[in-house]
């Protein structure tokens, strides 16, 4: 294996789950939903198959997803964005973060990430050179310390990567934040990637997007996905919206990465991102009741829960059940109590931070949600 | 954009296929059929998709398409390879590609490619920080300059990148040629990584693969996809077969770059892959007539026509009508006789040895091959 992934294990989500598996645990650890996408959305892919569109689609995206791409940021942020020039369809955010970090960032320039983050972000900085810096988000309330990005930003910062809502603490900027954020990016002429596939799922708080602020689209990659909004994260659709010189960076990557994305899936993912609002207030309002049973479960049980305003996440403090740490703890859960959740401790560059959590998803039916409750308040 | 990436511009197939739409101009440039894949391949992801095979997949692939990735290779090969340890299943073969490149190749390392190569290749192996160097195939008949070959192969020497049958030549590596690299990889050591992904379109020759040659398993990476021997180019389904020590390197990479690929295809890939022996056999009888009526049409019109013993591509010399060069050659093609083809300079290191060559493809129903036929005729 190549030195620049060395330090990476197999992901911790296919670790858990194969494990879930192997041991019948309720899988409450990868965050896939239990249920199945819309049907209007699955008939629009099959209608797709059966008219043939079945060869490449334009590399950076057959066009009506990238209209329709376009459309739903409007409406979302207000920004009027080109979807010839500043929209690029990926297989998944995964490989949005990918080309991202490949097509713009160099050996040794700087990065900062707010830990924990999504494991994909550090291997793909590690593949593009960069110099990692993290700032850690801490219990309770996963605050960004602003004193502390204020002075990690240095002449040599290329990038600020984040993700809001935030996986896996169920955390979301504040406007405040973000303002602050910004004005540090403007100031210091830093870039800003920003991971936004959980924005539909945003419960407590609006979501904001950091290149809605002034001065920031022109800095910023926004990234999201079909996968959460529609429970379809199978199809692998995903998408960057960035101005024209960021965006010529990421499809220069995404050309040579997979060249183009599955083509019946994005014809019908322009048909999903077109959804009427009642889908998107219908999903949220399932996702409140799920939120709901989950929480007041892991409450019930003896955790210490944190509060998650977004996303299908929650964290909690498993230290109240006396195990040396989190993957020791997820370990137990799995095997004797039959429930899986995801140990935060590979979400931080020093490990040692995340001993303390873990992450439950609540992306699962009530039943799956009440079932594992059931489970954990008998055996733990 | 990212020093990495610099170098390269918008693909050629992207570039060509977009003039090809402005001019009208019947496209056989890019090689994607205009005619769709089997009905039970669509029909069987129109099956996973309702039957909710929506969510991720499992990271290197589908449980059975594994399965049938092992099954298919030892059909072919009669190599039995572990479907769980050996097989990886990517976005099509070109994230197969950069997977191979990011998971296995560290900067600075030696890698030789053959000239002319596809595009993908060049940029991979910079993303990945190789020194690259080629060894050019030159008409008439692309054979291997095996001297030139071997005093290109040193220490520094980590891998060679070959293609059979090759694309854009449609040259078919001789058992001659692949004996003698491999004796030359073993005698000092060095991996290959082999697209075969024309594999079922061996006209003149068997293909062999180069894994299956003594001694050679063990060092070779053997790419393939679904897309061209089922004419479902837009599905993007690849895979990436290797011992497990570079499997590792490849799925790390790729866990990172798109983590999975789309569910439904890749069940849909797996009965594909199954297919009775007589989808290949008709395939291959349709795409003779198919090379039968091209080839005789370019002759006609006056090119020198080099031999195609694989692959949906043929090669010309189009000095005979006197342009500059094969880019100038194209535009004149595109704009004034209304044919798209693809100009082969840039897959050299030095653009200069492809300047006579052009590349048509083949991948067309008959009529639409004779309509750009007799445009060629009457305009050129
Ligand atoms: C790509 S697998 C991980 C799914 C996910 O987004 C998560 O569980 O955090
Ligand atoms: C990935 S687009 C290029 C298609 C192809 O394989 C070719 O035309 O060479």
């Amino acid at each position: 294996v190549a030195k620049r992934l060395e330090k990476f294990k197999t992901t911790i989500f296919t670790q858990i789950s194969t494990l879930a598996v192997k041991h019948g645990a309720i899988n409450l650890g990868q965050g896939f939903p239990n249920f199945d996408g819309p049907e209007f959305v699955k008939e629009a892919a099959i209608q797709a198959i059966r008219d043939g569109k079945n060869q490449y689609a334009r590399g950076y995206g057959v066009p009506d997803l990238n209209i329709a791409i376009a459309e739903r940021f409007k409406k979302d942020t207000g920004l009027d964005v080109d979807p010839e020039k500043e929209v690029t369809v990926t297989s998944g955010c995964t490989e949005a973060i990918a080309a991202t970090m490949l097509g713009l960032i160099n050996p040794g320039d700087g990065v900062i990430l707010f830990a924990p983050f999504y494991d994909s972000y550090e291997a793909t900085l590690s593949m593009a050179g960069a110099k990692v810096k993290s700032i850690t988000l801490r219990p309770p309330d996963f605050a960004v310390p602003i004193e502390e990005l204020r002075s990690t930003i240095s002449k040599n910062t290329r990038a600020i990567l984040l993700n809001t809502p935030h996986n896996p603490t169920g955390k979301m900027f504040t406007r405040e934040e973000l303002n602050t954020i910004a004005s540090l990016c403007i100031e210091n002429d830093v870039l800003v990637f920003t991971d936004e596939v959980y924005d539909k799922l945003a419960f407590d708080m609006e979501h904001i997007s950091l290149a809605s602020l002034p001065g920031m689209f022109e800095r910023t990659v926004t990234m999201n996905s079909l996968g959460k909004t529609f429970s379809l994260t199978g199809w692998k659709i995903g998408w960057a919206i960035a101005p024209p010189h960021l965006t010529w960076g990421v499809r220069q990557a995404h050309a040579f990465l997979t060249f183009a994305t599955s083509n019946a899936n994005q014809w019908a993912a322009a048909v999903a991102l077109r959804a009427p609002d009642s889908y998107f207030v219908d999903l949220k309002r399932d996702y409140l009741a799920k939120r709901a049973i989950l929480v007041e479960g892991l409450n019930a049980v003896g955790f210490k829960v944190f509060p998650s305003s977004g996303t299908y996440f929650v964290v909690v403090d498993h230290t109240p059940f006396g195990h040396e740490n989190d993957v020791a703890f997820c370990e137990y859960l799995i095997k004797e109590v039959g429930v899986a959740a995801i140990p935060t401790s590979v979400f931080y560059l020093n490990p040692e931070e995340g001993k303390n959590l873990v992450r439950f998803t609540f992306c699962k039916d009530e039943e799956t949600l009440r079932a594992a409750v059931e489970r954990m308040k008998e055996k733990l």
